[in-house]
């Protein structure tokens, strides 16, 4: 049980509604019940700083631009990085973490039409070159997954857009899943327990995999 | 008295110690006896929101990474141009500004030896492509600055670096000046006297010129 070299990291992706956070959840806990040490996480706001930058964004009350908005992020992604995800991947932990890098090409690159090569460039140096063993995107029609956030009063000013910015952005899900094999794109729209057995073959697997391969570290980490 | 198009935006360059700030005070008075309404302002930190950053990057607890700092600082600045500094250069204010673009290339690109590329792509995005009328590098030997900035007790956590690093940040502010030519270099080591009068007319110099000029607006700003 445990991998030989470090950690995975596993990230979920999606619109708001997706049902990211509860197979997050989901998949914490049956990885727990496999005895593998978890930590669950999320951008923007998995650090004592990061959480000062996510109430800087979420509770402002004066207008954010959407380059400023994307700066804090970034910076919030550095500091989670070095703070939370490195370390507990060389600690042999899973971590499974709430956005990711995708989330900034998807929403700020597509959505808020922002340069995606200047954004590429941008998370490589918040994430020193690390990048996800897995992620799965939940998708879901745009119609649903607002339906579903705003049943459950979970939309806050990031969330308050109009649905063509919530096309742009899963159109831009999609770009990415295109180019990252790592990226797995999963029917939202199933039930939530259908859903979590898809997430956890695809991580099995993966286990299953490096869990035999050698001792050797650094897979997976462009530089 | 007034600028027909929008206000200078005027900035202030330099290693800790070399004198901005004092010459920013005077500039800002003289322009203000000259009956031109005027702007003092600073970075990080020149609004609410910035201010919190401020706060984040200079009392933190915890070690904050180079690339967090830098995304911190274009944080602040992409909010104060939009903030601050555009709508008062629109309503023809003057805008003294102690630190700008030319800080993040000396002090990360150079001094921490981040991509010079990158960081230019992140401040043209953080300013909209506003630069600069005028900028005033106020040169120091490293040494000299450094015993100025101890002997009023200001180094903060961003001071406390070694002299080599200074010395990279100093070779930053030589190249940009040779690159740009709306940076005057001025010999920090003269009196504060001295350098105001040289600084005052320049200023003046280049007030006069754009006094005269057509009402045309977007003089000097890049696309």
């Amino acid at each position: 049980m445990g991998l030989k070299g470090r950690g995975l990291l596993i990230t979920f992706e999606g619109i708001e509604g997706s049902g990211k956070t509860t197979q997050l959840k989901r998949l914490a806990a049956a990885l727990k019940k496999q005895r593998y040490p978890v930590v669950s996480t999320h951008e923007p706001g998995g650090t004592p700083l990061g959480e000062k930058i996510r109430t800087l964004l979420v509770h402002s009350k004066t207008k954010i631009s959407p380059e400023t908005e994307l700066f804090l992020f970034v910076s919030d992604r550095s500091n989670h990085v070095r703070n939370v995800i490195i370390p507990s991947l060389q600690k042999k932990q899973m971590v499974l973490c709430d956005r990711f890098t995708d989330s900034t090409i998807a929403y700020q690159a597509f959505g808020r039409s922002l340069s995606q090569k200047l954004l590429d460039g941008m998370n490589k140096l918040a994430t020193g070159g690390l990048k996800p063993d897995i992620t799965f995107f939940l998708d879901l029609p745009v119609q649903a997954g607002l339906r579903r956030a705003k049943s459950r009063g979970a939309l806050n000013r990031l969330d308050r857009e109009s649905s063509t910015f919530y096309a742009r952005v899963r159109k831009g899900y999609y770009f990415l899943a295109r180019k990252n094999s790592r990226i797995v794109i999963i029917d939202g729209s199933q039930s939530a327990e259908a859903i979590h057995a898809q997430i956890l073959q695809k991580v099995n697997m993966l286990l299953s995999k490096f869990g035999q391969a050698s001792s050797s570290n650094g897979r997976n980490r462009s530089k």
